[in-house]
């Protein structure tokens, strides 16, 4: 079979690097293209010198890559390509791409939200493609599978975003919650990205927990969107949006996320409330067969997630206050980026979703 | 002046070897007698290499003790003891300090529920000295400044407890906010104490996060006694008890401990809900002239608490929900264990709170 | 293609749980036995969460294992056999492996030293198996490849053996370097093992370094033995054994090991000391073709290792004192432990060395 | 007693902050003035949130400093000032404060070499004030107390140099080891200062080891000075510069730095070799009544130092080789740094070495 050729746009982003290993395992992707602006005219393991040119082996690193490819300012022609910019650069990359034929898994916020105007008052600034906004899908296979086999143009969801999503939508869409929702996230500092900063620097990040965006964080509209969504795709609309509350908070370790997510559990039609072993059977239910969103019977560790594409879900009732309790925790740069990137890439050209994909973390 | 002698019971736990750290540099205090069962028989530098014999200068190490001292079974003779006990054991202890009249910090959970019947249901077992609950005065300066100064046995709160508490107890008392209550806490490892454990190993709890006692954490009903005295005492007596889910989780580090707090602000009974302005006016009236309780403008880090015994609390409005979100933070050994029972024993003495206390974390 | 039956002997160490982690992507091998005295009677996924009931996909966890796998005592009969226990205990298990006609790959010390006096020396126990020791090959396959190839006992080094020998191995043999060797090396805390001790709890080893086994760590006589087996194969044996000093520190991560490594250079026979271009031109002849083992010319960082099977080696001359300073890393649980010993079992069944490890590590 | 008024020049960097930290408690020096170029016009308190404004009691944080000071371009006039800034500004800054009479402590590396051609050499650039290099002192009070005493000018030393010269210098000057030494040292990320990097990016750090300044770090002259200074000091000059080869390295922690020395024993004047248990008289012989310098009969950790201003050494011979190993660690931000200084400032002012440094460390 012919190899799916793939362009990364942005490959010095730590999500550009998570694709490069990724697919450094994929049989069906071949990384012909990389891209970044400041690291134009270098090769691959001028910039990551752990892909050193000894390395190449077996006609190439494994099968994906050439660690001595050029990194170019704008991508060659491919058959897809995954968009690692930052938002606003993103959708002018993606325009130009698709324009040229190109199937396009963007990686950054600027296809994530359906509605425009709520793009210009999370991002500040007119949607730079809205024509776009609704030919993309978003790209949660757990919800939109059928719609990412046909599409050409993925929004990747974020990684808050992802966590959050998966593990309220089976309650929300049920409606055995109420709308009132508190998620409490704990990320890695990976999900701050490649860029030094002070708060970023090891000797501030280390040794300390602090909470950020407290005036609302930019994943916000997206869980709220696609919590409505999953409400109205079970005939339980919701008659208004939900009222979140989202904390993201940084903790000392490179990978992982955790989001602790709380609601009132709420009668049913039939004035009935779900018991622990309910609310996990209806989790159980509803992602029966998904290959990377396991339910499990004790609070999980984003070390199980360590470099796997795999979501862990716990829910489970706090009987002491009758609400629902749900952890949900996975590796924000591969279920929360670069892992689900290829998953719907994946979708994209017909191929199972795990293709790829190993589903064992690392440990310890 | 003549200093006051003291012991500390069980100096090989992580509340005892702070207290050693602290005590040292106290004007006041001086280390008489050390204890632990395990080490009896040993000098202190034996088990703590670090207070190595060539640290002894200026007559000890500092003024506050001495390096050899010899680790006992049970504490000398001292005017005051400081007992690092598990609860159970600490309560034999404290019975027995008390009858031969040394007055007692007790950093274990024994005698912070004033309700033998909640203690039972919560530590599984009869409470040991029901009798002296009524005696205990729970250790938080911020509430009982005045019964701490003349107690003989002061219950020093859990280190949750004490982020939560201060957290929360502004809000509540002054019935700002509803008493659904989600306490999301994060604590960094030395929480778990100095007795290893797959958890506690390095390689497991390493870049690791995880929430754990979600049947119910026992410093859940601490939490719940002390809002709803606080509110009392205001003269805003609440109907129930608050309804508080508290999920405290790990997070890779030494020393730390973060609560974000979250509520529904509430009417007053002039109709007023509060703007973030005002609560945070409400705040820092209910804590001024408090040497360790800090209002501040922004979201703190644990690492601004680092050995020192302050707590930083920032509360805000998330005006999209209309809800409280309150971050409270402190160094788990320090305010939320040996420092604040240094705290106490400086009321005890009628010594100022601060005295041997000093404000600044160590950064970086 | 029969897939090759494999057994995990001692699963629930940390070079057990890596073996499943890397032989659930290998092509050829499966795990249909795996044992662990303290956990016998459990699941797999029982004893390690993450791999849920719910990961089981495409027919098993990937094509490598089932993690519903109930492990025993005793190995089953299979193939081929990786031993886990600790010396001593791991003899007993080989002989009784090799009794029934299993291929054995010995993780532990046992038979990795070929004379049993020496083994004495330091294990301070006379060799359980000593008839076995001219049969072992050791498992080094850039210096025995033919040798491992038609063994049915391997035993895979010790991970500073490994680094150390890989770094120094080319000067030594060459005698382009005195016998004067200084290694210096740096591990991560998952190399002290799975079992719970004061030193790996994570309050005492976080931000700690230190330095241990001063009197001599068991890896040095290893390190010595294949040095000078080394030399002699090049045609250039040793008068003497070489006069090591060899330092292990802890230094708080969990995996990567990094040997920095100091010799004089000396002169060879035309009276020439090398510069540095020759040394570096000498280590990538040396090792020109290997898989795993990369010549790099800036400092490698353990980082670059992480979850690979490669060793990165940066030869250099400090010019100012005529030293040859060689940096040698490696994952301890990879090439270290784990990974060789996959590379090693490739090599008993006429597979490539690559098969079935990535070249990829994790980055960041 | 009147205080010292103090000015701290650059007081954003790590070893600034520290300071503020350290002088908090000190009883007889008073942080009067503070500045850094970049932070000039806000208050400490707005470049620190820790120094919140309500941190300020007791007439200001302790008694150390008003948090509410303002960050200045140039320093006010004071009586002694500890400059921050890096080498060649530090000069300027020294010169124009010697000139208008204050007395300063440069914690840059402008003073610490006696040859003006050396410091070329390793800095690349001619020294900006050479005269003044025989009127500063080099500030090690293990060695250089006297003349410490009636300096002005204080030539604090670098972290690695502190470490490797007061681990090596005993045997060194006493001549029972040769003078070919090998320097291994690991320092935490703080020494890489505050200014964020790609390689001080907490996902590049973290998980990682590396070494660097392999072609020579610039702490490498001021070692080989002292301690061809003690030998000369003791009556055992040396007949050329001993062969040093230094190799730093960068560990995953905040604080702390640890140095394994390695040399050959030599035999003395008589033939006679030293036994370790001989090395380590020497060694107790030499710092007996040192406050700070502890010789230790295991081999230390770094955390032990951890805030602290003591150094821990560990003397051993390894028998099998005749080496003499020595480790020796201290906390690069005290020791290494702002605690040698204040010790420093506390022999120009003559008061005790120890006045304001509790010998206490933060464990855990």
């Amino acid at each position: 079979m012919t190899k799916i050729s793939v362009s990364i746009v942005n490959v010095t982003s730590y999500s550009g690097l998570e694709l490069l290993r990724l697919l450094s395992q994929h049989p069906h992707f071949e990384v012909k293209s990389v891209t970044a602006r400041s690291a134009a005219g270098q090769r691959l393991y001028d910039v990551f010198p752990q892909f050193c040119a000894g390395l190449k082996r077996h006609g190439g690193i494994s099968s994906g890559f050439d660690p001595a490819l050029v990194i170019t300012n704008e991508p060659d022609k491919v058959d897809l390509a995954f968009v690692c910019l930052p938002h606003a650069a993103a959708a002018a990359s993606v325009v130009s791409l698709l324009e040229r034929g190109t199937k396009v898994i963007d990686l950054s916020a600027d296809f994530r939200l359906r509605d425009a105007a709520v793009y210009q008052e999370w991002y500040k600034l007119a949607h730079p493609a809205p024509a776009l906004l609704e030919t993309a899908a978003y790209g949660l296979c757990e919800r939109y599978r059928e719609r990412i086999a046909v599409a050409t143009l993925v929004a990747n969801p974020g990684c808050y975003a992802t966590a959050a999503i998966l593990g309220l939508m089976p309650a929300v869409a049920a409606r055995v919650i109420g709308t009132d929702l508190i998620i409490d996230a704990k990320s890695g500092l990976s999900g701050a990205g490649r860029s030094p900063t002070l708060s970023t620097h090891y000797a501030e990040a280390n040794e300390d927990v602090c909470a950020y965006s407290l005036s609302g964080h930019r994943h916000l509209p997206e869980i709220s969107q696609e919590l409505m969504a999953a409400a109205l795709a079970e005939g339980n609309p919701l008659n208004q949006p939900p009222r979140i509350t989202f904390i993201p908070h940084l903790v000392p370790m490179t990978r992982g996320l955790l989001a602790t997510c709380y609601a009132d559990l709420q009668q049913d039609a039939q004035g009935h409330v779900l018991t622990g072993a309910e609310v996990r059977e209806l989790y159980e239910t509803y992602y029966a067969g998904e290959p990377f969103v396991h339910i499990v019977d004790q609070p999980p560790h984003t070390k199980w997630t360590y470099g796997s594409n795999n979501c862990f879900i716990y829910p489970t009732v706090d009987t002491r206050t009758g609400r629902l309790v749900v952890i949900s925790c996975l590796d924000n740069l591969v279920k929360g980026a670069s892992g689900q990137a290829i998953q719907n890439a994946n979708r994209l050209y017909g191929l199972p979703e795990t293709c790829g994909l190993s589903p064992m973390s690392i440990n310890p």
